[in-house]
């Protein structure tokens, strides 16, 4: 509803009636999108206020960095008692802001044995909306960050080529330039979760994907200018670390919707995303998503890289194993409430998450509260884009009593989150941690008569 | 065109021979979306990299952290003369992460006499995509950065409703969420440029505007909790910070869109965005947009603030002053060419920039590469979001003779963008700087004969 600033009072009033009797249905209403206002206040789901933070601020005047402390990208201020009754800290020329000091325990965490080759996911718990801030966006990478000078880097195209061609940095930002709001997931998101519930958290079960908006160069612009060779049928990328991460990718798929980006959520590609050049390949394994992107060859025959041979490759239960599985099947997970948090009470409490799928659009959520049994429609968020996190919304009621929390995606292809057991049926169980990639199974949570939410496994 | 992998050799045939046709056509036609390939490389027109940074990384081990040498939010590692030959560093865990070193000559920056009622600019002409960065968003206040501890921070709301309430944040955080990828603008934008051009680029002639992704609360919820009584037509809303910032909205905006947002892409609102509430207002000047949120109080008349009466009202050219102009009508603006920077030659260079309208979504953008005696369509690029920026992209090839380049919007409700003179005829110039507030006139910038870039009045 809205009102008429110009409206007689005799509108205002019936306003003010039905606005009431709004009021008093939804708050009779267990699906409400509106919150009883006279339920106490339970539970901050979200995120953990540093208490301590404010102690730091003891000496009048001190600006320190949290970064120099912590690693956390704050820079911490004193607090006063009455904000309203203080000057501010003043604003700065030439200045790049830095996060709220009372929100460092947001962070990237990883469960990893080598500090080169490794991991960090994304805080999905304390996530909102659709955009995952740069800071931090996942990291996997096989020999660390690797530290280049854009002004010094070059983009190499050769192999079945009309022209072999090399490209500065300058050269591919002179070209016309596209930006796509678009997920990547690691291929071995959840690769804990197959025999058995591992991890606690959201983070941990579900933290390698995030979702950017990427900018840059279309690739086909590119391999229009250097001239495919007759029989030309997939591209070789390199990466420019220590680990020359090199991956095989179809030329149709190259030709249709991959860009090189250099370009993330306005601004520079961060480091550990590949700055300064990334190949973006849409929907597929983030694997393939080359960073630090220095070379391409083309060639007629896949390059067989230990990344598409011992690696990333799907054993099946007969002990042979599928090969460029490359697209990331439709998936959704319910971030809050989710591993970890405790509900502090019966009543309202909005259920919320995010799907994806690296074929298309996410059609439909739904969700269910008793463990597959019966399932409701979640709002989507608008806007809903391809091969992008779609974040949805589903009011609940809790009544106290032990529930299991689900959700299924649906994307525009047809394609239907599978269950566990679905997924195990297919994919086996064969390796040491059961399968290793491309877990997209429909997630639960068990919500405790107390309140506490656990990750299980109910299929 | 795409290709298919498991086409027959003829068909492959077929297609270089077609795409060798089309990049023929693409090069002999001066409008076409590909940069001719044999044309020499001119010009890195958006990003500086600073050379020095590199210096900066000569002890073998060292990591520095350029925040507190520079303030300008990078993580400062050693630079190895071949990344491929050397391991990147190591992930961290607990981490948040930086941008590159290589990028941050790429700053807000501002010109203001004092420190505490002062703005900084957001660098649209280093920007790609839509989304501003949130270390990039441009800043207003009137007393500084407030600092607040959201724990103990609450939002009360009282005046003519059928119960006062208290919330907290943890309170707010309960609420069914939203969220919304949504410009600001601050309504002084641009005020330097009324009579004369004065600033040279286009972070100081346009740089008060930037998009994030919202979240938040409908305040209609939190309004329809309260109860509003009879007759009630406006809200103030007030700020936590030193200035105490009070702004007047009318109720029926307020229960059609606007929200209580805690998050800004992806995490909690920067504390210069008014961390840890702010008032969103879609499409209304920046200002009324309430920082640091505490207290909303509802009247039957507007509170005539010190914002709505001695500023943030537009003077006549009679005398009068209008107040409460608050929605953002249509502007645009080519970010890049744009002021000082240089074209290093004749040949392909994208136009690019953006529009954005208070009113609702862009409908189209054209160009003008003649000072504004023709137009042509230049293409948007999706999602094309209401009370959004819309990035827009136009070909040209530049013959290396003086050009003037604008850009002109019309929004879904068929408004169209000004020229400056048609503004100046309605708004008039009686103010010290000519008028002050509210300038969406179209903007000219001047390419010279040796591809220098400059601010220029042409209408």
């Amino acid at each position: 509803m809205s009102s008429n600033s110009n409206e007689a009072p005799l509108g205002i009033e019936a306003r003010l009636a039905r606005e009431a009797r709004d009021l008093a249905v939804k708050r009779a209403d267990p699906s409400s999108a509106y919150f009883a206002g006279d339920a106490p206040v339970r539970a901050d789901r979200r995120r953990f206020v540093l208490q301590s933070m404010a102690a730091l601020g003891g000496t009048a005047g001190v600006m320190r960095n949290a970064f120099a402390e912590t690693g956390v990208g704050a820079t911490v201020h004193d607090v006063p008692a009455d904000a309203s009754k203080t000057p501010g800290y003043p604003l700065a020329d030439e200045s790049y802001g830095t996060r709220s000091q009372f929100e460092t325990e947001v962070r990237r965490r990883f469960k990893t044995p080598t500090p080169l080759s490794s991991w960090t996911m994304t805080p999905l718990e304390a996530g909102c909306g659709i955009i995952t801030p740069s800071g931090l966006h996942f990291e996997r990478s096989h020999a660390g960050t690797a530290v280049i000078d854009a002004s010094a880097h070059s983009l190499y195209v050769h192999g079945m080529v009309r022209e072999p061609r090399k490209y500065s940095m300058k050269d591919l930002r002179r070209f016309p330039s596209i930006s796509r709001i678009m997920f990547l997931e690691c291929s071995g998101n959840g690769l804990t979760e197959w025999s058995k519930p591992t991890m606690r958290t959201v983070q941990f079960t579900h933290g390698l994907t995030s979702t950017s908006e990427w900018t840059g160069v279309p690739l086909a612009t590119i391999l229009k200018e250097a001239g495919l060779q007759r029989g030309a049928k997939w591209l070789l990328a390199e990466g420019g670390d220590a680990a020359a991460m090199t991956r095989s990718i179809p030329l149709d798929k190259a030709m249709k919707d991959c860009f090189l980006a250099y370009g993330q959520n306005g601004e520079a590609l961060r480091p550990e995303q590949g700055y300064p050049l990334r190949l973006m390949v849409p929907g597929y394994e983030g694997n393939i998503n080359i960073k630090w992107l220095r070379r391409l060859e083309v060639s007629d025959t896949p390059f067989m890289t230990r990344e598409e041979t011992s690696k990333y490759t799907d054993l099946l239960p007969d002990g042979k194993a599928v090969q460029f599985s490359l697209a990331m099947e439709a998936k959704s997970v319910i971030t809050s409430p989710s591993g970890e948090m405790v509900l502090d009470g019966p009543g309202f409490h909005e259920i919320t998450g995010l799907a994806w799928s690296g074929r298309g659009s996410i059609r439909r959520v739904d969700v269910s509260t008793d463990g597959g049994r019966t399932w409701r429609a979640a709002s989507l968020q608008g806007p809903v884009l391809p091969i992008c996190h779609t974040r949805f919304h589903f009011p609940w009621t809790w009544d106290g009593g032990e529930a299991i929390l689900q959700s299924r995606c649906v994307d525009d292809t047809g394609y239907v989150q599978p269950t566990l057991g679905q997924l195990i049926a297919v994919r086996g169980l064969n390796g040491p941690l059961g399968s290793i990639y491309h877990l997209n199974a429909i997630q639960s949570w068990l919500v405790a008569n107390d309140g506490k939410v656990s990750n299980v496994h109910h299929y």
